[in-house]
């Protein structure tokens, strides 16, 4: 259950000051896993340590989540959820730089940038990490760039049989391995001169 | 000192039958370095396990690294130097073909799909770490990368004024992107879709 639901029927049974403080406690935990996930990784963090660190017992996070991979994954897809409102700006170009900057804030961002490759390695090991990180995360964020890319269609700036798999892949991967991978910066004019490029490769032709 | 130039060393002082055997040596370890880097990750790596496996003592590592760090570098920056040959197909395209081909063999290989994203994450945590794979990785895959398209530019497939550092990353960064971060497949048809999209954004102009 993600924990904005648990919230929700929290609240709702129990509209009173300790409803309140449950929420409080939810929060607690949740910059709980994210700090431990930033400090530790994946691979080593306890429920020990997150209760700890957020001052709970660990029941109150067997109340909320049955296991420490349901748990992190609320809380990674809530956080993605935050994120996932697309950009709106009337051309794909505008579109293409809102989602280009979001990225760079979203990977160089203190808790993520440190979150992020430590479940690409984790996922590696363990697939049912790998296919929980594309449910919370990698979709979720797919979905807004497919919903730029298809009203970009719809305005007739991009061609009818746009492959959208590609172009997904064009628009997140430079970042990332520039960000995350490289370890090199992505200063706007990079993402300026990226957001070109990518325009360039999904609508021109080969010369 | 680089592993090559260890085996060197001690095959010009005593060319006998030691010398082979020292030869030997350091491809077991170099075997059991790799070995220990997929199944155990960087961090977890020891000087003792990689001895034990390897069937030597932990002298023989140390005679030729001072350091585990240094060890690990030196048997990757080995087989990256493997791979380090830009291919010369007289097309931009049939070289494209041939990067994207090596890469996608590189980041499917058995041990490095799971030594790379390990890495990549220990580099967020250890900056030195971050240094050691750019300059035993990255840097000659770069070099590779940009012998390609200076040839493309004097044969005048690609314009003088190039952004080699935006080329670069748009050919590596798809398929990393694909393989060892969303865990999707690469497949040909995916490589030589990936090559023209490359190409138009390269040679085309918006339209």
């Amino acid at each position: 259950m993600p924990y904005s639901a648990a919230v929700g029927v929290t609240q709702k049974r129990t509209p009173t000051g300790a409803a309140v403080l449950q929420a409080d406690v939810t929060r607690a935990i949740t910059e709980a896993v994210l700090d431990e996930l930033a400090e530790t990784g994946y691979g080593k963090l306890s429920m020990e340590a997150v209760a700890r660190r957020a001052g709970v017992g660990k029941s109150a996070l067997y109340r909320r989540w049955p296991s420490k991979q349901e748990m992190v994954m609320a809380v990674l897809a809530e956080f993605s959820l935050e994120l996932a409102t697309a950009p709106d700006s009337g051309t794909l170009r505008g579109d293409l730089l809102g989602i280009l900057h979001s990225l760079r804030e979203w990977l160089t961002h203190p808790r993520f940038s440190r979150i992020l490759p430590d479940l690409a390695a984790e996922g590696v090991r363990n697939p049912e990490v790998a296919e929980a990180v594309r449910t919370a995360i990698g979709e979720p964020r797919r979905a807004v760039g497919a919903t730029v890319l298809r009203r970009a269609v719809d305005r007739g700036e991009l061609p009818a049989d746009t492959d959208f798999e590609m172009a997904l892949d064009l628009i997140a991967a430079p970042v990332y391995w520039r960000l995350s991978v490289r370890r090199a910066p992505a200063e706007p004019d990079y993402l300026d001169n990226l957001a070109d490029v990518v325009l360039r490769a999904l609508k021109g032709r080969p010369s």
